[in-house]
């Protein structure tokens, strides 16, 4: 089988910016594509009762040392952001209007945000900060921040956060592979392991 | 450095199991050896506002297909309990008191209840399945059951957990390297790669 990965991600999700910049060669391994599928955490978190991990007690000042830690034993630029956790609307909704109109540009322009967010200190939360991107990688500024404003892609947007939901996604990121689910960056080893042994 | 791994689990979890079987070799690697902690997850829950993993609305049923996908990948026995998840209070006091009067033979039990519960289908969560393993490895079934008793080893147990908290333990597998925290089974070549590339 040659179906592509789907790979959802929250632009505030540090495992989710570390498997961004992995996903593609691993993919690549597989002689497989990754289609990218920005959602939000928010709603999934609302449904489990959760939290962002550095808010929860215990587990917060962990988290924030395995951020760093893992960044550096996999050799990933890394900077912990000072605004953190942030809303990702409108980095989601730049990504799901460049797949609209120039599809070839989404998944460079993905990475970029969240290159911006976790090793430069860019705070994509801010819309401005997204288009300011997006003028840097040669995108058209005006013509993206009319299409982040867009009603459809306001509801493309509801409506992946919705489809990923009832897939039983809930993390970030998270794979789906033929069909099997993978939470975490941590579970990269297991795509290569289960795609190797299975059947 | 050759200080031992201090590891820390909780004999209801899924990835403690899994760890509880690599994590002699992994320590081996390093010319270590291993600490056994069992602890309770339950007063650390109760600290996070969270709850065992199976129990989360929708992360749940992934956790167990994830359970049983990383036992298969990895080659690890694993049948899911019916039983679960379970009070762990009489296997940590067991596994506490040979700790205390016969040390050489801790680990091995632990590995044992262990291994009756997530490969063997035996509800270690009942003090008298505790007792027949006990019996079954060649222990003295009825001092097991007064030491089990004994106000010490409940104190002890006690201590432990609050001691695990005021570290930062949070969860289960946890393991401590020369200072160095790492919380689950998936974090074990993150170990590897930190003893190897440090300093």
């Amino acid at each position: 089988m040659t179906a592509n990965f789907d790979f959802y991600f929250d632009f505030s999700s540090p495992y989710g910016y570390l498997a961004s910049t992995q996903i593609e060669a691993l993919a690549a391994e597989f002689e497989r594509q990754v289609n990218w599928h920005p959602i939000l955490l928010g709603p999934m978190f609302k449904a489990m009762g959760s939290a962002p991990l550095s808010e929860i007690p215990l587990k917060g000042k962990y988290a924030l040392h395995d951020f760093e830690r893992s960044a550096r034993l996999f050799g990933i630029p890394y900077a912990q952001p000072k605004e953190f956790p942030i809303g990702t609307v409108a980095a989601a909704r730049a990504v799901l209007y460049l797949q609209r109109n120039t599809p070839e540009k989404a998944a460079d322009f993905a990475k970029r945000i969240y290159r911006g967010y976790f090793a430069e200190g860019r705070d994509i939360g801010q819309p401005d900060t997204v288009l300011a991107l997006a003028e840097e990688a040669g995108l058209d500024r005006s013509e993206l921040a009319n299409g982040m404003a867009l009603e459809e892609v306001k509801d493309q947007l509801k409506k992946s956060v919705a489809d990923a939901m009832a897939l039983g996604i809930f993390g970030s990121p998270f794979i789906v592979v033929d069909g099997e689910p993978f939470w975490g960056f941590d579970r990269f080893d297991h795509i290569r392991k289960w795609l190797r042994t299975r059947g």
